[in-house]
């Protein structure tokens, strides 16, 4: 059994450590083993050492850091059928069933019975991940893991949110989408691509806003306090669908003003409480629709897209060896785009 | 021209009065004057007599009230030919204008052009009332305009509320429905006919869950401080949609909690506020839905389940002449079902 | 390694063969088997003896016959999780690979890579089955396995068809339904518990017509030559849906001929082609819409049904010793209902 | 009352006729008469003076032709509100009733009490047509009437089916085009705008699969023989969804052979029988979509797609007076695009 380099959570509040670790080695009969080819860093993992996920996940201390992993398939089990060593994968980030009822319904995330590695067990800041035969997906050969490692979490949330927003959206549509960062550069992308509607987006850095501008939103506005009654004129009294990749900071009650009679409301970004009357809801007949990541045929989808560029992603690559940098660029704000753990 | 009863609002915080006014007359095309045979007394009566509807409505004093109307047709105007004098007619509480994007779209609810007699123009506590040829839906030999006449704006938010949520109820489904009092009893009928669900009712009077059970409902629970813990118990995990016909004194965080991953709370009662932290909103997955009142559409599929029994309504019947009676028998909380007034 | 009882296809155009076989254990992680309690037997196994179905599935004899399958769990493999032995199961008559596109959408019945025992690989005429974890539903307390084994694949069929038609229709359609035989029985029984739509039954035989309105049917036409237009009447013009669970002898054009503009022609049994100008199908813009037998999630909501009664099936039960005489019987179309072999 | 000149059918197999005829008027309240600023020339003229419309549509000679058509508000009834004189405006192709269960639902397509200017009554190759409001679409101020009046009836037609089979459509999905003529290259740039799918382009004309792959299309395949064996090399064993925009020459025997598994052919052009077994339709479970003239909203939809430039059309401009060398132009195939007759 050979030896990895694997950075672990030691305890809460402290720094990364990194460790030595076994190789893993398929346990199940559809395990599947993958060197790691990128690891993305996410600020959920800063929120994992402030200890918010201590209890919810309930880990053992120490272990293995890093939910968006892709790479190469190293070893799998007697049963895998799909993949074989040296294919090329990105990692769907939850590892499970197949058999509870939302499993066999293509809701494979609300999965009763499933594990998130990297958050309640072993993850990707390391050469080597196990995960199974259910969670991987084949890249096509126009895509390395270290540039679409962050597709596998931040980038299937926002697939996810602006997949189930376009299904509602025609020509004479309009979308808002609040937020143009990490996420929303994402589901701007997307929208763009699956629905024909008029975006909009909005957001309180000038910078953002002309990113979305340049990847297709048809207005950009900023945040600057007029902005709900710039999205109001623009949409000539509302918006059909607003998507909130924010959620704090008063965008809820901004999004929910933005909206049409009949509009919908996603939830993606999540921080505040949404406190809105009832006769608001039932006199406009409106919807407030909650965003969890996307499904393995979510995924799926948006390497069909990423294969053909009709998503691109901005990255800053950091070795391994140098995950403290990585981290602490993030934690001051410094990553443009998504910053990346490579072996 | 002449001259009819007609029982209007003078000034809020007065009584109602009966006076003497013109019959109606065909004035555009498509106009049809009804002769009424059952005008349904609703709270939102007691709220507009409060001055609650003044400013909203803009109404000029004093006006005819009455908004759930059902009669015969007596005069129509000269583009009219879909009905006839003396059929009998149901009206869909708007008037709308057919030819906006929401009318187009079978949305005639979110018409851009609507007027609400008995709200904001002059309704049905009369021997006459003006509408259109867009607003009369012609009633099955079987059924009388003084029975159904609940069913145009009480009975058909309820039907349009369970149609939405009926839509993605299958056999293994349970949907949990807060309230069974004049709306929430035609939700429960409504969603037994359209949805093969398990369907439990919560209400906080125990004559009211016995009502639920005996015209469907699979199971009751009175809302006694436990029925969030049946509703899980009885759902092993939550209800896949919730449907609120209270919306008040603390249904809708109720409500909520009743949801499995991924639910439907659906809000046709209003009152409080919904105050939800989006964490929550995101981490279940869930989505609340607002519901107003049904379609012209709607209201035609709600005539052709009652014509065929599968829902019906509990009437008390007043003469016109006693509408104050009537006023303050619902005030006082003593009508059981809907009270109607008849010529 | 105990032996078993097992009814052999040993040669096309041969009788079927008692054998004794060993009895099958689990291979793979995922394997179940079952003690058999109830065998359907299905015009499709006259079909297999007769050679028809010889080059499609390849099978090699001899080899056991049975696709409608329910028993009690004998053994699990090691990663079996969800049943255990004791429990009472239906059979999927599929055996799925729960990784592939289909299977990955909830879209089983087009797996990439199924098997159907009792067709291509040992099936159900015998003490014990292999099948998987995947293709197991437990069975309500209230059910007994030879009671629903035929809801295996003849009423997991007529489930599947009913089920996507009842999706369009509301309380104002009608769905006329072709053939009251083994599966439109079924069909009937299920339209009625998932859609509010008026039924229309059409068949050959009166006895089936009666059985239809029996169980739930609110018309019933003999097809006696004046029934297309019985139904055009009864429609008043058509009808918006109709399901043909004949498919022969003429039904497919009748069954169009039905069809009001924009309706729905669902295709179940088979036999005959259909012929059908283009212009009929673009001019009246109507579908025609295929339906193969229903997925692992159709059983589960098809049983949920059968637990509350929703859904009956007459059943006459042979030992499996006297496989030969089912067979005869239903050859000889003396069998009532569906034919089960018990142990 | 003053005079316009109109192009009248004054007899099958006989040429058209300039004639002089009086100026319509608004007749109803909702009428509406449009001053013509293009009048598409169809192959669906050259169809009626060959008189295959004569008994269908029983249309009393002389009228006037032309169901395509575009220009300005020229007059309008006393209840018309949403347009004014001197608007631009494209006209739906029939004039609806509003009133029947179809035009409530917004499948004014369906509507029981239509009529089909330039087809059963006066059209639109003259000065002045009438139509009422509800058929008229205001343009964008970037469109002009002689450039979008094919829209109105082949534009249409293509838009609608390409919404329809855009709407099941996903990134991963593959979508078969038959015939990139003048309604298949509007469905092509109308699929590349509402779904993300993969498209491919099947024509007998080089030319035509050239135009197809600038416009959009993915893959071009030109039909030679070996074009079902290419679409199936391509989708790697089927389309999810074929669009048949001809229905004539083998085209529909070709495109069900094109499908994959429960996949959804789309029947647009016309002329000759399907012809399929009922074996092959339920074991791949497979759909056959008829598609007939958009609805007004399909309309609008379609107009926001060309007011930002996402669906183009070729055209070619006549003078009204030489309607004779537009007739034998297209006659003669020497059109490109489409034909327009100007003022």
């Amino acid at each position: 059994m050979s030896a990895m380099r694997a950075v672990q959570v030691v305890g809460y509040h402290e720094n990364l450590r990194m460790a030595e670790v076994p190789v893993p080695e398929p346990a199940e009969p559809l395990d599947v083993v993958v060197r790691i080819g990128g690891a993305g860093v996410c600020r959920t993992d800063l929120h994992i050492l402030e200890g918010q996920w201590a209890e919810k996940s309930g880990v053992e201390l120490p272990y293995t850091i890093g939910h968006e992993n892709a790479g190469w398939v190293h070893a799998v089990g007697s049963a895998v059928t799909g993949v074989a060593e040296g294919d090329k994968v990105i990692l769907h980030p939850l590892v499970t069933c197949g058999l509870c009822r939302a499993c066999r319904s293509g809701d494979d995330v609300h999965c009763e019975n499933s594990r998130f590695p990297g958050i309640d067990s072993d993850g990707g800041y390391a050469d080597y991940i196990r995960t199974t035969a259910r969670s991987v997906v084949k890249l096509d050969e126009s895509l390395e893991p270290a540039d679409v490692a962050a597709y596998a979490d931040a980038g299937l949330t926002a697939y996810h949110a602006a997949a189930k927003a376009a299904r509602r959206l025609t020509p004479r549509d309009r979308c808002a989408v609040i937020g143009s960062g990490g996420l929303g550069h994402i589901g701007v992308q997307v929208l763009k691509a699956l629905s024909p509607a008029e975006l909009i987006v909005v957001d309180r850095d000038p910078g953002a806003v002309d990113l979305a501008t340049s990847i297709g939103a048809d207005h950009g506005v900023v945040a600057d306090g007029d902005h709900v009654e710039k999205v109001l004129d623009l949409t000539r009294g509302g918006a059909e669908v607003v998507v909130d990749f924010v959620g704090e900071g008063g965008t809820t009650a901004e999004g929910l003003r933005m909206l049409r009679q009949a509009g919908d409301y996603h939830v993606v970004g999540y921080g505040e409480n949404i406190d809105v009357p009832t006769i608001d809801v039932i006199s406009a007949e409106i919807n407030i629709i909650g965003d969890l990541v996307g499904s393995y045929n979510d995924l799926c989808d948006l390497m069909a897209l990423a294969a053909r560029g009709a998503v691109t992603l901005h990255t800053e690559k950091y070795a391994l060896d140098d995950f403290q940098s990585a981290i602490e660029a993030l934690d001051a704000g410094r990553v443009r785009g998504r910053a990346i753990l490579t072996p």
